[in-house]
């Protein structure tokens, strides 16, 4: 977008387009050199003669790090010209620098670095999906007044996968109608081992923090506040709504035990942590939902396909019917490859011109209505299903199915409801009412199904 | 990238950028407007206000029919300016038409009219992927003497899944191995069938015509033909190399009978007709194999779940892993998306500057290494493992694993084999050797495993 164009046509016909002669070679300043950081040197390293005979003309100028002497830094950069600073505005003051890449995280530092360049009229290339997610107005208002710099965020979500520029650049034509996704590895590492195993969620949680899947602290994966920032972007992109991430009603696998992989196998279905951005009324088509939640889902369903630490985000639109874009969602080389991509297409010239999609007159309506999954755990007795069925009548919700695997503890039984299409609302006033009486032992567990 | 630029930087540093100030309008003339030139004429009035917020400026402008008093042609049109004429040269000697767009299929009229545009600096998008699988070199030769022409041919490649700008614009900064795919939806959906039923090719071949997803002559789809322009140009994408389809070996799904599905089962594993191009020789990295061929896919890989009528595309990387792009193959809605989605592009001047992947030193290789299923068939009798085994070892292949299940019929018995790594020729030299046996019933069916 900002080739240098000369010899614009002489004749005076409309359709003759300028000529590029001379794209503006990109100098950048690399923010964070770290797992990505370090990938992204070395990918622009291994593939320089490629890009070179593309036109690509991208180098990192200057490399900002906390500790300028750790031995692999200075080992990557080795023989090359690249220098290496502790100090922000050595890239920020440096008017040579065109670009920046930042990819230090948090919203601090990051977030100074990014806007300052963005005044700059740097163009900015990031990985930070908490950036994105919770600036994402100030951005796009910062971006407005500095219309030449264009703002690159493809490995803020879903690592590897091009799943940013794809609803940039493929869905101009076409409605989106639902997105939803599997868009952490760690979780979705563990539901499937809990699935495929049937392993506890316990026993998951510790060995997938002993492969360094998970963190000592996993809240930020296992609580879902994670997923809750990447759905809040893609909503942004599919719906052109802004959601603060915090909004997003977020629902954890904590609660998720093996038995639930036990009936969902029953309903030949799996249970995955989705974040999930949607038309739900068919009555109001600008009324979106955007909520992270395990979710209940077909077997059929190319979601509950991905197995694995393998992401995978669904679209649903009016044109393309379905689309599914599967990759690796985290990794070196998977997210380093991203945030090439952006250099790339910022060095060619092909970034769409928008970074966030068009405001769009939609509103937020977190009440959702769909078919739930509720898991109910009791102390066998007497006349269970009709109270059950009280309280699902007085909040108003028609029963699907009632699943019951074989008893093998009476004192501590685990028993599934399904219901009709019904508003969450109404599912939470239900199980209030569950929770109530006297024979269950805890509050039941709901999960939407897809 | 044919933006018209102004107010270039005044100042000295090398940074700045040049600000658009305008696109120039997209004058699009359309030839052809059947299922899918329709479709694109519905999307553009559909989303004309979204797509005018967005900066998209483009109008169809005349299309070019064989019948131009087709009542649906009058009826879409009705209320626009649009002109309708049967002349190919009303649009081609239209200088203020910018863009073609070739949806008229075939190679004859079709090249002439592309070729014709380009010649004289239109852009071009298109949905023909004979036209581009078979004419590649010679678009790529007058596109590059025609530098500010952009080629847009998304929707030649699996309908609604947008495959070709993934690859153009997400693999700059990788290295491709692999690229796989079930790319004709007709085929999937009767090989699903013949899985899911137990039904015979016979039958689900009767069922697609029934449908209207296969023709009255359906050799285009089940022998395969139909893959083999769609991996030739993905090959191109991924390996810079062109392959005439003529020359790319092709084997359709006419010699599937239920039994291998009962064998895939066996396995693990289903079967799917693949196009696939492949660097297959770890000592040769750049030997290159491409083969169209059904294949026995494990269930958990994503291609293997794959299913119905839909399509996918699994790209294996250096940097990505893995990334599969899952959707629909066909329809009007899917494949006028994708055209769409090239003329969003072209008018927004976000087209990668190279139709086709850079041309890259690769050599071409169809005797590829791999694991092989062989299903033989016989009139059951003494010494059979023996003799197959004499031929795998005449042939040089060493036998994996040897599968029969119950026999039901002594004169007619399928078994299986199946190969360690070995090369394709050999397989036709075991094939042919087992096929000279005396109780051999007909030629061995071989399949490669994925």
């Amino acid at each position: 977008m900002y080739a240098v164009v000369t010899n614009l046509p002489s004749d005076d016909t409309t359709f003759e387009f300028a000529q590029i002669m001379t794209l503006v070679p990109l100098r950048i300043g690399l923010f964070g050199c770290g797992t990505v950081g370090g990938g992204v040197f070395q990918i622009l390293e291994s593939r320089a003669a490629f890009l070179k005979s593309i036109g690509v003309n991208a180098t990192i100028e200057k490399i900002c790090v906390r500790n300028a002497t750790k031995p692999e830094l200075v080992a990557l950069v080795k023989g090359h010209s690249t220098t290496i600073t502790t100090k922000y505005d050595d890239i920020l003051d440096d008017s040579s620098i065109n670009c920046i890449v930042e990819l230090m995280g948090g919203v601090t530092d990051a977030k100074d670095v990014v806007f300052k360049a963005i005044q700059k009229n740097k163009h900015v290339i990031t990985a930070n999906k908490a950036l994105v997610a919770n600036h994402m107005t100030e951005l796009n208002e910062l971006l407005q007044a500095h219309p030449t710099v264009r703002f690159g965020y493809e490995a803020s979500v879903c690592g590897g996968i091009p799943i940013i520029h794809t609803l940039q650049s493929s869905y101009s034509g076409d409605v989106i109608k639902e997105i939803a996704g599997i868009m952490n590895g760690t979780t979705n590492y563990m539901l499937s081992k809990m699935e495929t195993e049937g392993e506890s969620y316990e026993a998951v949680l510790k060995e997938a923090q002993d492969l360094g899947y998970a963190e000592a602290n996993p809240s930020a994966d296992v609580d879902g506040f994670d997923v809750q920032a990447k759905i809040a972007i893609l909503a942004k992109l599919g719906f052109g709504c802004v959601i603060p991430p915090s909004s997003i009603p977020t629902t954890g696998i904590t609660r998720i035990k093996a038995i639930d992989f036990e009936y969902a196998q029953l309903m030949h279905s799996t249970i995955k942590l989705l974040g999930v951005a949607k038309r739900s009324n068919p009555h109001a088509p600008n009324e979106i939902s955007v909520f992270v939640s395990p979710i209940l889902v077909p077997r059929s369903n190319v979601i509950g396909s991905c197995g694995g630490a393998s992401n995978i985000v669904n679209v649903v639109s009016d044109n393309c019917i379905n689309g599914a874009y599967v990759g690796q969602g985290a990794g070196r080389f998977p997210t380093a490859n991203s945030v090439a991509n952006d250099i790339v297409r910022l060095a060619q010239g092909v970034v769409p011109p928008a970074a966030f999609a068009a405001t769009q007159q939609v509103t937020i309506q977190n009440d959702f209505a769909g078919k739930f999954y509720m898991r109910i755990r009791i102390s066998d007795g007497l006349g269970i299903v009709r109270r059950v069925g009280e309280e699902a009548e007085k909040a108003g919700i028609s029963i699907d199915s009632i699943l019951q695997l074989p008893i093998q503890d009476r004192r501590n039984v685990d028993f599934v409801v399904t219901t009709d299409v019904t508003q969450l609302s109404k599912v939470h006033v239900m199980a209030k009412g569950i929770e109530g009486l006297p024979f269950v032992l805890e509050p039941p567990l709901f999960l939407p199904i897809l």
